[in-house]
């Protein structure tokens, strides 16, 4: 009889990744961390970037992504008050991650072509 | 006026990392991925260590974890004829891939909670 391997423990796996992979996932977290991340500030700039993000959805997101401790949304006291947003330092946790995925995304695209 | 930053070279970032996360996310597919790493082989064992996945379902996502070549489906000639499943070397990977994702959620858990 085959022995079952223990899984339990992996669950201590899985359920972090998930965490994870909830963050940077979906239609357009990546898109917008990324147009932040080269330096779009402002509201308008980071919405003509990402081609098809309506104002409502980039909101939305946005606010996703403060909440996440991965922008900061800062009010600049001027006349007319100006609101932009930059990247959070912790943000920068996420790049080995996003560039370990995208090496791994272009090499996967080969070896199922092959 | 603010400039607008280079945002279409970061879409060659965008695509390949949506292509890899299209393999590792999903409900089940991790979750399978690790439980096959670990030593699960035979469908009723891999489905028996994945709770809540119907034999279904695990039929799909094994069929499209092994045209992404991460698992191998073997058929063993034996009286009766055996199937199991074993991961491929190049599942390998998606290890520190995974293990990054992971040390990031705990983490990443950590500093929302603050």
């Amino acid at each position: 009889m085959a022995k079952k391997k223990a899984y339990n423990e992996c669950l201590n796996t899985v359920k972090p990744v998930k965490d994870a992979l909830e963050v940077i996932n979906g239609k357009w977290k990546l898109a917008i961390i990324i147009s932040v991340g080269v330096g779009n500030e402002r509201f308008t700039d980071i919405q003509d970037s990402i081609e098809g993000i309506t104002p409502k959805v980039l909101a939305k997101e946005l606010k996703d992504l403060e909440q996440h401790k991965l922008i900061k949304r800062i009010i600049i006291d001027d006349y007319p008050v100006k609101i932009i947003y930059r990247s959070e330092p912790y943000a920068d946790t996420l790049t080995p991650i996003i560039y370990a995925l995208k090496e791994w995304g272009i090499n996967h695209k080969k070896m199922i072509a092959k």
